[in-house]
């Protein structure tokens, strides 16, 4: 929030507050921000919606107890470079970029091990800063990723949250291997498509949403299983010949699904874990952890900038194609349509257009 | 149990029988066992109570459901091979050899991949099968190990269990980083030999048990905390400088020990798990899993047998000595004395000589 | 060759047998083999050749150092089990089966670490035992993989080489890299399709030889090399913005082709060896090893099996498609036509039919 | 070089410069250097020297092609903070600290994936940059590594050599495993120290220099082979019941003694070459690599900053002593006596006290 006050003389600018602790956002005309010697303005061409900024719009419990409104949130977007800070060597003027979310410390023993985004310090974009929701955006140098001068802006801004479907996935071999994601909102869909790019050989989607399954599918799934509707457990059984599956990737956050989760991995398969469940989760380690030696990681954000580097060339290859997952676009203006097609679940990513 | 009743004309032998499902077990006269061609008979010279034959002695829950006596338990030892079957090729009498316990498929993926250790179908040895609390016992001889012929016996028993110290301390790096042992059975005080023989700095080690806290320190603990007296989280927090540590060995099973090592565990770090909770564990998973990116690990048996090429070489190179952890002998008559001392926890491991 | 002498009563077969120490083989009718116990009797359907097979019948250097006819020669193959030792317990009359060509000990410290395709004792089917261009084969079961029965025999063939592309390519990470096949022989080629399914951004493929290089690029290469018309390390330079590839498959066994390879992979990235250069190779360690800090990988057959697991769940899903590369059938009969066009480098993969 | 002439007017430092083209270097009184707002002004408590200062010293090739007299060499140290930039954060005055010797870019695809040590633009401090031969250095305070305040000044001199020592032992597992040193310069001597510290089982030691044979034998080799008297592979091979070694650190940059390297590490084995020698090696690819499985690892500097945390808590611990290794002290003023060890190896690491 260090910039609050320091908005530039130079211009107003559209942006989608959140204005109050309570539901809801409003656009409002403010300042737009200056820059500091290491910081970039940003004009935003695209931005999209995360489930993050759904609970901040929702205004949630995790909402409550972290984030300070009046502040502008957003953190995915794609824009293009309009000022440089004066110590600024790594972009410049016209420059298609987007931006990691983590802001680190550089300090703590986590970063000083290349660890960057499990820093003890870590603040994001959009939450505990101004965030991308508006027409120009300041941000450190540092935090920015050159994105190539052809890529549509749509496709660019949802290269972050693509990035944790890619560090879940990738935090493991994949090629020739049996994977289940669990969970098929955006992220969820978006690691189908890795999955299979990386040589899966088989990506079974499970969610309880039909039309994010049919987006599962659209992206690469071999099977989709709605568990209001097929015992996961059976479907799961009957697709690997009674192994289980390799690889899990949970991102649910559901406690019934993530059981399930540990229960149809194989021996010595892999869960990785990106959903953020909101109370602990009872597991069986006996049985489903120790018994089977499988391995268990905690996957949070992006590798900075390993993921970035992989994300950008699986889409710039055409290894993964993210369109069918662009579900929807409005203007700036119609963000509360946004919202509430996240909000049923109608619908894949919902890019916003400043 | 498929050998029942296939014992050898050729004389008898003392066994540590368990008689009946309840309970204690007793001593018997049995006859030796004949051996197939694939298989070895070995005078026993030496062997060890495991946790395992505490509950099998006991007859708990588990035992209930697993075990069928009337049958000879016990799965440690070292021995002397006295006869071999036909189609042997790999010892020879007059060997010195101890034995894996898991009786493998070698035939399911895990196997075929060469994770037998984690195979779907395993039996073990003095569970599923005869066992070695007798003067001879017949096994396959795919399951021998060759030891030095200076290796003493005793030492050469705890190998097995020794074994499951080195999987779980050399299942990701420990030179140079803080290790904590949380549960100080003999298979966890081996782990603070491993642990410190591998390079860590700090190995600290928790428990309940003070005799068992000074055997973990003569092993070589820098640091040790009985969680009755001392807060572990506290503790951990100032001799790591607030970092918490960068490996967690698992070995209690207890809930709330299990909690306080994923709750002391830094970011990144790893949590590796062989004890056997009797019931599902309660884990935050959002705060201690994923936001810390940490990795967990389940851990079982050896690694078969790069396991115990390490546990061999370590205890051959003095890098590791067990002598400290072995506190008791008994003639294999007195076994009702071993198993006591287990039971109050007033030992580490304790021999058997038939 | 410990089976000559051996061959069954029931029957006669046809077989090519390197009849003399000198150029060429011959088509024989010899006795069909008796299996042992823990063998099986398999109906050839289809044979392939390899390299291997080329420089056994051209009688050079190695061959004379290393094979002793006259014996029947051939290793690739699929066919369908028509008689199981009374041991097997494996596979049973009427399975489809390929098999792996390493006879490995079971019994040296490699095996006893699951890394059989390092066996310091390996023997090979079809170089040092009876091999498989025959109507009939007798195998250890042990060795055998099963096919899924839908799985065209020439395609199963074709497996035992596509393990060494799938072992040289899974050997690091290749999802979103950029790699580089140096040497578009048949293995080279599979390395292609193998890389582009595991998710590589781009593969480049490299040759003198235009034929393989169209095979190459109907496999999935972005782009291919002619190296007697174009400098690779320009060529490399432009594709990767001055950074060199990621990982380097180096399958030509030429030195300045490997010289090359070492050359233009970029710093920290990987190079896999699968060839096997006739004589020793000059490196630049300074500047081409240590400094760029890479690391490089010998590589041997397959992992026994995890790389047959790969192989045939990569076939099985549709992940590569193997059919583009088998250019040529013939009758077993005219397996001179087969060799003759090895020898030219005019074709992909030739199949036999017995 | 881009600070030189822009010496601070607050007083005037002892120097060691190289002050020409050619042999030797000189004591000069120049003018204590500036610090820019990202730098840290260290007064330099203990420096030692390095072989490649040796290089500079004795004018040979490689000095000749990179380093530009006249300017301050030297790049080991250990030094108190008397003044910081303003932009610095991370270190305070009166904090002791070392420095990473590596100036790295932060921009290339190396540096955004958290290598550094491998950065394509990597400058070295002291021969790309004034050095730390001297009274005062500064640099930026990226570079800075903070040591505790009990760990002498020479001790922590040794730090950046150990980190090589470190980076190359710990590239790979070495608890129980056998370790062969080729090369006793005082990296390959602390080598020896950091695998008997992780765990080796043997850790043999090869020079030709019995002195420095000396020094490995009492930072705790099993063995010492001087290979002008013994054949390194005969006794290798009955040190290891003729299995060969599992890792091998190659120190030496001698082909001869490479090639060996090669030759005595077992299938499946790594050889880890940090040495850097003159020309290119003669390799026997097929047999010595690919045959064998091995993996072959090129090591430079120190991750960064991973290897300075692992170098700093082996020291803290107890786990390495590097005392019995520093063999001589001078002053500043007689730099020269140590350069003169240096050159004759008669010496383990030699400090200078400005």
């Amino acid at each position: 929030m260090e910039r609050l006050g320091v908005y530039a003389v130079n211009g107003k600018m559209k942006a989608i507050v959140k204005h109050q602790r309570g539901y809801g956002a409003e656009m409002q005309m403010v300042d737009i921000p200056y820059i500091e010697e290491h910081e970039v303005l940003i004009k935003v061409k695209a931005t999209s919606i995360c489930g993050t900024d759904v609970h901040i719009y929702s205004w949630d419990e995790w909402s409550e107890s972290r984030v300070n409104p009046p502040y502008i949130f957003g953190h995915e977007f794609a824009g293009e470079v309009v000022e440089t800070g004066s110590k600024v060597t790594n972009v410049k003027v016209g420059d298609f970029v987007s931006a990691e979310t983590h802001l680190v410390c550089y300090e703590c023993p986590q970063c000083l091990s290349g660890q960057y985004h499990i820093c003890k310090n870590t603040k994001i974009i959009g939450v505990d800063t101004h965030g991308c929701f508006a027409e120009y955006v300041a941000l450190p140098a540092v935090n920015l990723w050159k994105n190539p001068s052809d890529m549509p802006f749509d496709v660019a801004s949802v290269q972050e949250p693509m990035g944790n479907a890619v560090h879940t996935v990738l935090a493991g071999d994949v090629a020739g291997k049996t994977v289940a994601v669990i969970g098929c909102g955006p992220i969820g869909i978006m690691a189908v498509g890795v999955a299979r790019a990386a040589g899966a050989a088989q990506v079974i989607a499970l969610d309880l949403n039909d039309y994010r399954l049919n987006l599962a599918k659209e992206m690469g799934a071999t099977a989709v299983v709605n568990s209001k509707e097929q015992n996961p457990l059976e479907v799961i059984h009957q697709l690997t010949d009674g192994n289980g599956v390799d690889v899990v990737c949970e991102m649910s956050g559901h406690p019934v699904a993530m059981d399930q989760g540990f229960k149809m991995v194989t021996n010595g398969g892999r869960v990785s874990i990106l959903s953020l469940p909101v109370r602990p989760v009872s597991i069986d380690i006996t049985n489903d952890v120790v018994f089977k030696g499988i391995t268990v990681q905690g996957i949070t954000g992006r590798k900075m900038y390993e993921t970035w580097q992989q994300v950008s060339s699986l889409l710039k290859s055409g290894q993964v194609d993210v369109t069918p997952l662009i579900t929807h676009h409005f203007p700036l203006e119609d963000f509360a349509k946004g919202f509430d097609l996240m909000i049923e679940g109608k619908c894949g990513k919902v890019v916003l257009h400043p």
